[in-house]
């Protein structure tokens, strides 16, 4: 799987096999409801921001429904730059081999789901990735490694959707 | 796995169990050796760069060598937001499971590996990436899908790792 950037924001051809091997690769589009079936069904995503002009990325553990992908996270680097700039762009996978693949990219942005401004939103946030496994004990030992705090509020965020491109990569 | 951004760029204490499970998982922090171990046996990452304060990432193909991450691509957005800003962020993981996981994240900077200034280094990354398989095709399958192009003459980049830091999760 190689750099699918050119793809992800390309209004070209659907669909073109490679001329350089007889066991061709065919690179398609995905519709809309076909990223959306991907983000819902996956749990790891790798989530970038950029504070003057220098990325950040990191794998992130979220629950996508309704334009939004949620996720939770304890104070760090990612939150104080998305903080700073709330500019991001999410990527997701299911990768079954080189040439079997799938990936979506997200632009978005960065909405802390602080209470009680957003008391509802945080609800429904901690519900959905309360069904997700062992989110609580992952977010806590990633933040006592950092802080040696043993009581830490979960600050939860969403990234709100503003755009998304998909390919699917097949033999 | 979720987040480890705060410990990607801490230097607190290396373990931690987590409190909140009795099958703790702990977290910590690889040694310079271990996080080139993990850069030499992969051969997906997600590699992030920016533009105006807007991020971008995706999954490349790369090879790791004595403190560079080698990769081709074609012209695409990419490439042209690194060749305006060559700060780039790139993470590379191994996941086993939510509990079992070592990600590390790389920063670096863009070079372009044009002939004739670079045809030394040139040749060598494309010797490195030769090695990896079906690379060509892929990015010819991906330069088609855009462009309709037959003949396109593939761009080799490499990423020159100024820091870089790595966590493994365990239970």
């Amino acid at each position: 799987m190689i750099a699918p950037e050119r793809c992800h924001c390309s209004s070209r051809p659907q669909t073109s096999p490679s001329k350089y091997n007889d066991n061709a690769m065919v690179i398609n589009k995905l519709t809309p409801e076909e990223s959306k079936s991907i983000l819902l069904q996956a749990t790891v995503a790798r989530l970038a921001c950029a504070l003057d002009n220098q990325p950040y990325v990191v794998p992130i553990y979220f629950a996508y429904e309704d334009g939004n992908l949620y996720a939770l996270s304890t104070l760090g680097q990612k939150i104080e730059w998305m903080r700073a700039n709330p500019k991001v762009c999410v990527q997701v996978d299911e990768i079954q081999s080189h040439e079997q693949w799938a990936s979506v990219v997200v632009n978005g942005r960065y909405q802390e789901l602080r209470e009680p401004q957003y008391s509802e939103e945080h609800a429904h946030a901690k519900k959905l990735l309360e069904r997700r496994h062992r989110w609580w004990q992952t977010a806590m030992a990633e933040r006592q490694i950092t802080s040696g705090d043993h009581l830490i509020a979960p600050l939860l965020f969403r990234i709100q959707i503003d755009s998304m491109t998909g390919l699917r990569a097949t033999t």
